[in-house]
């Protein structure tokens, strides 16, 4: 596998753009990616019971499996909007469609931003007018889906002859189960849509729902994967890579997590059930006191013992448990390892900007990962001064 | 019902204390109530699966349902210890019973403070010795119950012709299900020690349990209640009476959360089961992007309905949502109410230091309430310098 520099220009076919229509007071906020031909596609959507009307659109016209286009507007999430909102996601949509000459109902919408207030119409279509001729293989998408975004989040692998590039935002309201998080990944594989459906559903859950800023799931997110069809794979080397990309993706979100200044990264080893390993590395970056003690650089043992008590996890024994952070062993049987280097653990705790958390339940075989970040005074300050 | 001043003071036949054995370097580190006859006696513990040594017990000295005194230790938590640890909480609970001449198994014993750490147990035999002619009516326990606290929660109400007297401790890792919270309630009804039990966990469903600081739940927490026998009462009013001194306890500990400048009182209504009440109020009380709104004067109803919408509950529909803030009605069939006074919300917010969220789901006749707080950055400060 080799990494590409950029993201969607690597793959013949594909074209985008990310530009400014007004919905933001500033910056790009309208991107739109298209395909030549039309791809078989597949989405994975947010958990929460409340959805935005983006969402009710991009699920109807992707009930066939194809899709050639994704329309995205940051700023405004369209959510909470009523029927109002749901005519305005489909406008949208049509509108893309005309300007590019395809199908409606083969382009995806999704808006991520503030929750409440209706769509600018006039300003969106405004701004739809001429995207045609403002499409290229470079073209500003992955900037123009950010919000709170403090950078580009993008990735390209190639791998066994085929391709798959990626992009990403979110950085608030990030949780397990999609919360603020839109990503939007395309490739040149050759593949039915109920395979890609099954494949992405597969990745998404040990990636980007293994991943949490903050507890909190958002109304707006969606995972989308394009493929054009025009490069044989192995079905599983696929899998592997997508999985992979997915990955990636979410370790960029989350170490640009609102406020953030570490990634954490939390692997629970020895699990009775795949389950339970996913639970419990879960549980280790969503509790706020442990990311609380992460930006203090405290390698606090006891607030990871308190956060695998809460995962719910079926089979756990106090007094088997081990832990380690970046590679010190500091529990063993459960309580305290006495003579470990605290001094070299603090140092590494300040000076990486990754922090790895190992925990092994030594009740079985399976083993998971999730992915998160330290809370600092940072996260209050956005979160008490932006209204999402 | 009348409100006391005070707490245990006003309830003959119990006595306490409050003093410093040099567990925390400075401050009264350890606690006493005695009860001059033993008293039919119930307690609820933390669901967290790593629980604290001295929970194992006290389980153990309350399977007859009787309990005399309680001995509490603030600055170490006796968790994560193994067996030395359930040995140390064993014989904290023999010397209390030698000095005070009581039975070994009706000594309760609680600990909260920093995970890890051995209890230690020279100065505590050391300052139980004449612990006997220290006790008092108007005893320091409720101080000396408090780690991260910045006050004392007490409570006494008389009612009925019987008296419930309560205090409690706790501000951070506090979330549903009894985190980092001890509370220790004394009345002189006359109850049968199984009837206590059953409505002890029905008040505490009710009250502990809906109160969050953060989603964190603490390995240590208990909440105890001893009743001597001097005044017979009705069962039910005494329930509901008990009720109450739980609901205000949980307040005062939401109201003292870490870092925390206002109580949130989050109440569902119009839910169609009471499980679903529960879960919705709860889940506004946990969700970050809540508190930190709430921290900003921010009337932000666009994370109300994301909190709502991840809160698992069974029945609801996005357009029969209303939702009020501090008595304004800001969303009507799930969408923004247009013409809200949106100063004088803003005005109520940075004034009030109670802020009420009332949702009404419209999907049958159950409500609840949750009590929380918001969220500044001195929670991260606290989080990030206290090794708990």
């Amino acid at each position: 596998m080799k990494h590409l520099s950029g993201s969607f220009a690597n793959i013949p076919g594909f074209s985008n753009l990310g530009k400014h229509v007004g919905i933001k007071p500033d910056g790009k906020d309208f991107a739109v990616l298209l395909s030549d031909k039309a791809c078989s596609a597949a989405a994975v959507y947010t958990s929460n019971q409340i959805q935005g009307a983006p969402l009710s659109v991009t699920k109807q016209h992707l009930m066939n499996n194809t899709a050639q286009a994704v329309v995205v507007n940051s700023g405004i999430a369209n959510v909470a909007t009523g029927e109002q909102g749901i005519k305005n996601a489909a406008e949208t949509a049509a509108l893309v469609a005309a300007e590019l000459g395809i199908k409606e109902e083969d382009v995806l919408v999704a808006s991520t931003g503030v929750i409440g207030p209706q769509l600018p119409m006039d300003k969106i279509s405004a701004g739809i007018q001429g995207t045609k001729g403002e499409l290229s293989a470079d073209g500003d998408f992955a900037e123009a889906i950010l919000t709170t975004d403090t950078r580009k989040k993008e990735i390209c692998i190639t791998a066994h002859g085929f391709t798959i590039a990626g992009c990403a935002k979110g950085s608030g309201m990030i949780a397990p189960d999609m919360a603020t998080m839109l990503s939007f990944i395309a490739t040149d594989v050759k593949i039915a849509g109920n395979d890609l459906s099954e494949i992405l559903k597969s990745c998404v859950a040990s990636s980007f729902n293994m991943m949490s800023v903050d507890m909190d799931n958002s109304t707006s997110d969606m995972v989308v994967v394009m493929a054009n069809g025009t490069v044989d794979a192995d079905i599983e080397q696929f899998g592997e890579a997508l999985a992979y990309v997915c990955r990636e993706l979410a370790k960029m979100v989350a170490r640009d997590g609102e406020g953030a200044t570490k990634l954490i990264i939390s692997e629970t080893r020895g699990a009775y059930s795949l389950g339970d390993a996913r639970k419990v590395a879960k549980s280790i970056v969503n509790s706020n006191l442990v990311k609380t003690a992460v930006y203090g650089n405290d390698p606090n043992w006891g607030r990871l013992m308190m956060a695998l008590g809460n995962s719910n996890a079926e089979r756990i024994e106090q007094d088997k448990i081990e832990i380690w952070i970046n590679e010190t062993l500091i529990v063993q049987n459960g309580v305290a390892v006495p003579d470990y280097n605290a001094e070299k653990l603090s140092a590494t705790l300040s000076s990486n900007e990754e922090i790895a958390i190992v925990i092994n339940l030594n009740q079985g075989t399976y083993s998971a990962e999730a992915y998160g970040c330290d809370m600092s005074e940072d996260y209050i300050k956005i979160n008490a001064a932006y209204t999402t």
